[in-house]
C-alpha cells in the first residue's frame, strides 16, 4: 500500500520531509502540502509532482486522498492540527514539541483516549538513530545490571543570539528527557537545574551551559551537560551505569586520520549530520504502521510527560533547587511496552 | 518516474534485492521476476505484489513493462542476460561477477561500445558503502599527500568446507581488487600472492590465510590480507598511507560497553550486518540514474579490469612469484572519472 | 646526593615505598624504620640492608642518619609524627590524609608557617600520573578554552563489607577533591552529594554509587560519580569542559585485543594497576626535592583545604542540600603556583 | 649491591645513558667513562660525580673497579669492546648493533661461547617497551590462536639528508627484525625487500618507503611498511594475527582532546617520545641482571641472527626477490628461552 501523505508546514524540517516522502523512502506519496506562507507551499508544491496545495491545514486533513499527516508547523499551531487529525480519525506524526503547554497535551490524550486508539506518533527522532536502539537494547539485556545512573552530553556549535534559557530546555534539553524515559522506561519525577560558569562565547545574557539532574521513578539519577556555544562541533554522549558495567555512544566516526601530529575524527557539524538517517528511519516506521493501519514509536503521552518535565526545569532554572514532577494519571490506551 | 525493474535469479541476493526494491527504495517497482528455479521464482513473485512471473531472462528482458533489470542469477549466465539487455537497450544491474572469465567481459564490453552509451552497472557494493566514500573523498582532497601503499584485511569469520583458493580469489579478494582501482584511480598491473602459515580451523586443503600484493600503474603497493576462517567475526580494514597522512577505515563501531574487566565494541557478525546498508545506497543511485536515463557506477570495464587481476592472482598462486596484468585498450566509454 | 629516608608505618603502602626508595628511585636509601607492629617492621627491615629497627616515630624522626621521612602510618597518628618532623626541621613525605581532622591540619599549617618554611608533602599521588599532567597542561594551555565543567568517574571494583559512607567521602572522593583544586587552581567552595539508585552489589546499608558536585571559586561545576562496587575493574575518568573544546583521559591501553565478536581493550583491576608509576614519580620527585633543599608538590594548604571539603560534604550526605565550604586565609607560605 | 659502571662513548645515547644510570636508575653508580673525543667525555665526567676519566676503552674494561660495561660507541668499534668485556669476563650492554658485520657477531659468540657463559647483552629496547611485552604475553597464552601474520608499520617523521637505503634496513628495519624473532620465538628464514611509490618528501635518491616482508621457520608472515618521512610524526604499529584472533598495539595515548571540528590523540614525535620508558626498564633489568651475577635480554645470538636478517635483506633491495637467510648451528649457551 502507498501511504498517501499531506504536509502542514514546509519550513526547513517539513520541506525535508516533503523531499523524504517523495524520494528517500518506500511506500508513500505526497498528495497534499500548505503552509502559512502560500508562496512557500507553491514552490514546494511545484517540486513534488503529484501533490496538491491547500489553503489551510483543515482543509488538508478533510481530503479524502490524504491518508495520514505530517505536522510541521509552527509549534502553538501543532494542538489545533493534531486535534484535527484526531476528529477525522487520521494518523498524524507531528514534529515535536507535541503542543506548547502541558494542558495543550493533555487535551489531545483526552481526545485520543475518547477516540479509542491511537492516532499519534511525536517526532522524538534520537528513538530511532541505530546507535541509541544498540544502547537501549544493551540495558534491556540486563548485560551491565539495573540500571543506576546515565551521564548524557548535548553538545551545539553555536545557537542563535535570541536563543534563550527557555529554549534551551524546551528545543535541546527535551531530547534527553524522552530519551531518559525511554531507556529507562521509568517516568522522571523530579530535576535540578544547575548552572556552572558561563561560556562566554554565548549571546549575551544566556546561561550556557547547564547541567540538568534527572530522578526517575526508580531512582535513577541521570545528569545531562548541556553545552549550546561549544563551537567545536555537535556531541552526543551518553553512558549508562549499571550496577556491573556500562554502556556509551560510540563517538569515533567511520574514518581516521593521521597527519601533523594527530590522530583525528571528525566531529558531527550538527544535528542533521549526527541524525539524518534516524529521520529516514522514524518517518519509514511510521509509514509502515499507518500502512499496517496502526501507530506506534513516541505517542501524546510520551510528548505530555516530556512537557511536564520540560515545566519542572523552567520552574527550577536559577534556584538550583529540586522541583517535583506531576503526571496525571497514565491512560490504559498508553500503557504498552515503549 | 517509478522504475519498473525485471529481477531474475531470486536466490539469496536476489530475493533481498525484491525486498529492497518493494520495500526499502524509494522509486521502484517490481514488476518481473524469474529464476531457474520456478518454484522460489513464484514464492518471491507471491510476496511481491504487481510483479509477474516469467519462465526466462529474456522473456523477462524483453518484456515492455520492465525498465531496467536486475541479474543476480548463478556467475555463468552473466553474460548472456547482460547482452541480452545491451541488446534490448535496457540499464542492467549485474550482481559481481559481470562475467566468469575475462573473454567473456570483453564480449560485454564490446557489445556495450557498440551500442554507444552505457548500461551496464556492476554490483561492487562497497563503493557505496559511507565509510568507504569518505576514505576516497580524504585521499582525493590531497590532506594526507599523494598515496604510496593501502593496507587492507578482509577477515571472515568462516567459510562453507568447498570453498577453494579459486574462490578466495574470485569471490573475496576481488571486492580489494576494484576498490584499490576505484580509491587509487589507477589500474593494477602487477600481482603476488604469498601463503603465510595455514590456519588449522580452515577447511582441509584451503591455503588460508592469503596475502595479495597488488601494485598500480603509479607504482602504489596494496596488500590484502585474506583471512577466511578467523573465527571472531568479519572484519574489513583499510589504510591508505599517503606522502604525509594516512587514512583509515574507524572500526570502533556504535557503541562501548565495558564490563568483567574489558572495555569492548561489537565485530560485526558477517558481510550483511557490515555493508547492508551499501545495498540500500548502491541500488537506490542505480535507480536514480535509471529514472533520469543514465549510468553510472561500476562499470562493465571495471568488471573486465576487476576479472583480468583475478585471472594474474590465479596464475600466481602458490608460486609466490610477481604475475603482470594485461588489459586492453580502454575505450573512450569509458574514459570518464569513477 | 643520596637521601637517607626513615620510613614510619610499614603496612602495605609503607612496605611499598621501602621498596621504591630501595629498589626502583635513585638516590635514596632506607635506613630507618618503624612500624607499631614491631615484628613487621623487624621483617621489613630483615630485607631493607642497611636499615635499622626504631621504636617509635619520634625516635626515627630523631635519629641524625635521617634526612627525610615517610610517614604511612595509620591516619589519626599521622598529625603527631608530621609536627615532630617540622620540629626536628626535617621535610616529610605524608600519605594522604594530611591529618584526621580539619583542625589538626590547621595546627600543622601553623606550626610550619611559623617556621618560615615548607616541609610537608602530601601524598596527592595523581598529581604525578602523566595522562593528568598532559590534561592539566592542556587546560592550562587554553587551548580549549577557559573550564566550565569538570566531569569524572571514580569507579572500584568492590570495597570491603565495613567501609561506610564517610569513608567513600574521605578516602575515595578525597582524590577528585584534589585533582580538582589543582586541575583548576581555584578552591572548592560549595558541594552537593546526591544518591541515585543504590547498587544491590554493595555491602548492606552502604550508598553506593554517590554523584558529588562541586562548584569551585570561578564558578566551574565539578561532577563526580563515585562507584564503588561496579564489579569490572577500577575505572577513573575526567573530562575537562572548556568554551570552546574539552580535553580527557585516555582510557584504550596499551593493548587492543580483538576475538570472539568483540574488540577489546584492558580494565585496570585496581589502583595498584592503574596508578602504580605515578608512585614512583611522586616519591621521586619528592626526593630530588629533599636533595636540593627544599620542598614542592601538594602541600599541606592541600591537605587542609581537601579536609575542608571532605568536612562539607559528609555535613551534604544524605540531604541533597548545597553546603558551603569554609577555608581560613591563606598564608603567604602556600601562595606559589602549584 | 651498587652496580659500578663504566661507559664507552658518550654521544647522544652514551650521555643519556650516564643520565639515566645516576639519576634515574637505582642500585647504579657511573665510575668510568670514556670517548674517542676527551673534551666530551671530560664535559660529561664533570656532570657526574665519581666518575673517573680513562684514555680507551681497554683501559676503562681494564679497571678493576668497573662491574660492567656499557658500550655506546661508534658501531664499527662494538666488537673490540664486547670481545675486551668478554675477554675480561665482565657484563657488557652493547648498544645496537652487536657488530657491524655478520663474521664480527660469530667472533663474539665464538668468545662467549668459549668462555661458558653469557656476558653480553644487546640494546634492542623494544622488548622492554610495556606495550610490546603485552602484546607477547597475550600471543603466548595462546587467546587468539597460533600466529599466522605479524603486521607493522614504522614509520619516521624524517631521516637526515644522508640517510641511505642500507640504513633504513640496518638502523630502522633491524627492529622490527629482532622484535618478530622475539614475538614468535622463530628465526627468519627468508626476506622481501617492495619498493612501493617513492615518497617525494624523503631525501633525494632514498627509496623510501619500503615494504618488508619475512618468512619465520614456522611459516609466520611478517610484513613491515617502513616509511622514513611521513612527517607527521613517530608511528610504531603492531598487530599479530592469530588463527582466531588478533592482538595490536593500543595508539590512543593518555589523552583525547575535542577541538574545532575533530576529536584527536596525539601521535609521539620522535622515538625518544615513545621510547624513553623502555632505556629506563631495559638498563633496569640489565643492573638487576648484573648484580645478581648473571646476563639476560637480548643476546649476542639475537644480535647476530639479527645481523643475518638485514645481510639478506641488503641483498634482496632492489630485486623484488626472495632471498635465504642462512644461520649457523645454535650454540647452547643461547638455547635458553627468550
Amino acid at each position: 500500500m502507498v501511504v498517501r501523505v499531506g504536509v502542514i508546514g514546509v519550513g526547513m524540517i517539513g520541506e525535508d520531509h516533503v523531499r523524504r516522502l517523495s524520494r528517500v523512502l518506500s511506500g508513500s506519496e505526497v498528495v497534499a502540502v500548505t503552509d502559512v506562507d502560500p508562496a512557500r507551499a507553491q514552490e514546494v508544491v511545484g517540486r513534488a509532482p503529484g501533490a496538491r496545495l491547500h489553503t489551510s491545514g483543515e482543509d488538508l486533513i478533510g481530503d479524502d486522498d490524504v491518508d495520514g499527516v505530517v505536522v510541521a508547523s509552527w509549534g502553538p499551531t501543532h494542538e489545533q492540527f493534531v486535534l484535527a487529525c484526531i476528529g477525522a480519525g487520521k494518523p498524524v506524526f507531528c514534529e515535536k514539541p507535541l503542543a506548547t503547554s502541558r494542558r495543550s497535551c493533555e487535551r489531545i490524550i483526552d481526545a485520543e483516549v475518547a477516540g479509542g486508539r491511537r492516532l499519534v506518533q511525536v517526532g522524538y527522532m534520537r528513538r530511532y538513530d541505530a546507535a541509541y536502539r544498540a544502547l537501549k537494547a544493551t540495558v534491556v539485556s540486563g548485560s551491565i545490571g539495573a540500571p543506576l545512573m546515565v551521564h548524557c552530553a548535548h553538545r551545539n556549535p553555536s545557537v542563535p543570539p535570541m536563543f534563550t534559557g527557555e529554549m534551551l530546555i524546551s528545543d535541546s534539553a527535551v531530547h534527553e528527557m524522552d530519551l531518559s524515559r525511554w531507556l529507562l522506561d521509568e517516568e522522571i519525577v523530579a530535576v535540578r537545574v544547575l548552572e556552572p560558569r558561563r561560556n562566554s562565547r554565548a549571546p549575551e545574557r544566556l546561561r550556557d551551559p547547564l547541567l540538568f539532574l534527572f530522578e526517575t521513578s526508580g531512582g535513577v539519577l541521570v545528569d545531562v551537560e548541556l553545552s549550546a556555544n561549544i563551537g567545536y562541533g555537535y556531541d552526543i554522549r551518553c553512558e549508562v551505569v549499571g550496577e556491573s558495567g556500562t554502556v556509551s555512544l560510540g563517538d569515533e566516526g567511520e574514518l581516521r586520520v593521521v597527519r601533523e601530529g594527530v590522530r583525528a575524527t571528525r566531529v558531527p557539524r550538527d544535528w542533521r549530520d549526527r541524525f539524518l538517517r534516524a529521520y529516514d528511519v522514524e518517518l519509514q516506521a511510521w509509514l509502515d504502521a499507518v500502512a499496517a493501519g496502526g501507530c506506534t514509536g513516541p505517542s501524546a503521552w510520551d510528548g505530555y510527560a516530556t512537557a511536564a518535565v520540560a515545566d519542572a526545569c523552567l520552574e527550577a532554572l536559577g534556584t538550583g533547587e529540586r522541583c517535583i514532577v506531576t503526571l496525571r494519571e497514565r491512560p490504559d490506551l498508553y500503557a504498552t511496552a515503549r
